[in-house]
């Protein structure tokens, strides 16, 4: 039984790679030898590897490869033996989402296997104010 | 190794509840196990099995409970052990959406952990035409 920090942490890690557009971490996040899903808010299901690589790119081209202002809050897991689900909220400039994030363990390592992002049409509550502009 | 139209054919029995309002079916259908996430479009999460079935009572009831206009397209199955997971397209009149539904397999029974409805901002292509207005 895997320690859920391990989990909640890597699910950290998706999110740090998200907010410094960093398309080599993402690389290393996403199982290689499982089946993958990530439906970004909007879009179809993109259920290649490959496709979701070129997704990061594009999203992280879009903002000049530079930082993205995306926050998770609330994580909560849920475990099914080797795979793990993390729901959060997703905070971003334009708005809330609620998000799933999948991983499962390849060896001791957590590895990504699903994200989906949706909108969200009332804001949760969270334990920080928000930042003064 | 269950037969993935085994899975197949519990989403169709999803899909069967929720187009027939069948609150009955949608208790069935849910796990009473294993932790359990469903997100509606445009909600917060819900992670308690009342909580969904409220949900399922809710909606059902706002279509007073006689039919929803809901059809799955396009389901695809994605296996990790006994947890399992389907994406798809679902159309109601309103437009599309692109869902991800999760089984886990309690003995032989495949059972609903999961289930995630998101905006689809384009239409899918489709094998029927649409019916004639």
């Amino acid at each position: 039984m895997v320690d859920p920090n391990v989990i909640l942490f890597r699910n950290e890690t998706f999110y740090a790679a998200f907010a410094s557009c960093d398309l080599a971490a993402m690389e290393e996040l996403w199982s290689q030898r499982h089946p993958v899903l990530c439906i970004h808010p909007g879009w179809h299901p993109l259920t290649e590897r490959e496709d979701i690589m070129h997704s990061w790119r594009d999203i992280f081209s879009s903002q000049g490869d530079s930082v993205m202002e995306i926050r998770c809050h609330a994580p909560r897991l849920m475990t099914y033996g080797d795979v793990h689900w993390i729901v959060c909220f997703e905070q971003l400039p334009a708005g809330w989402l609620v998000a799933t994030n999948g991983f499962i363990l390849e060896g001791d390592e957590p590895q990504m296997i699903h994200h989906q992002a949706s909108q969200c049409m009332e804001p949760p509550e969270v334990d920080e104010p928000p930042q003064p502009q």
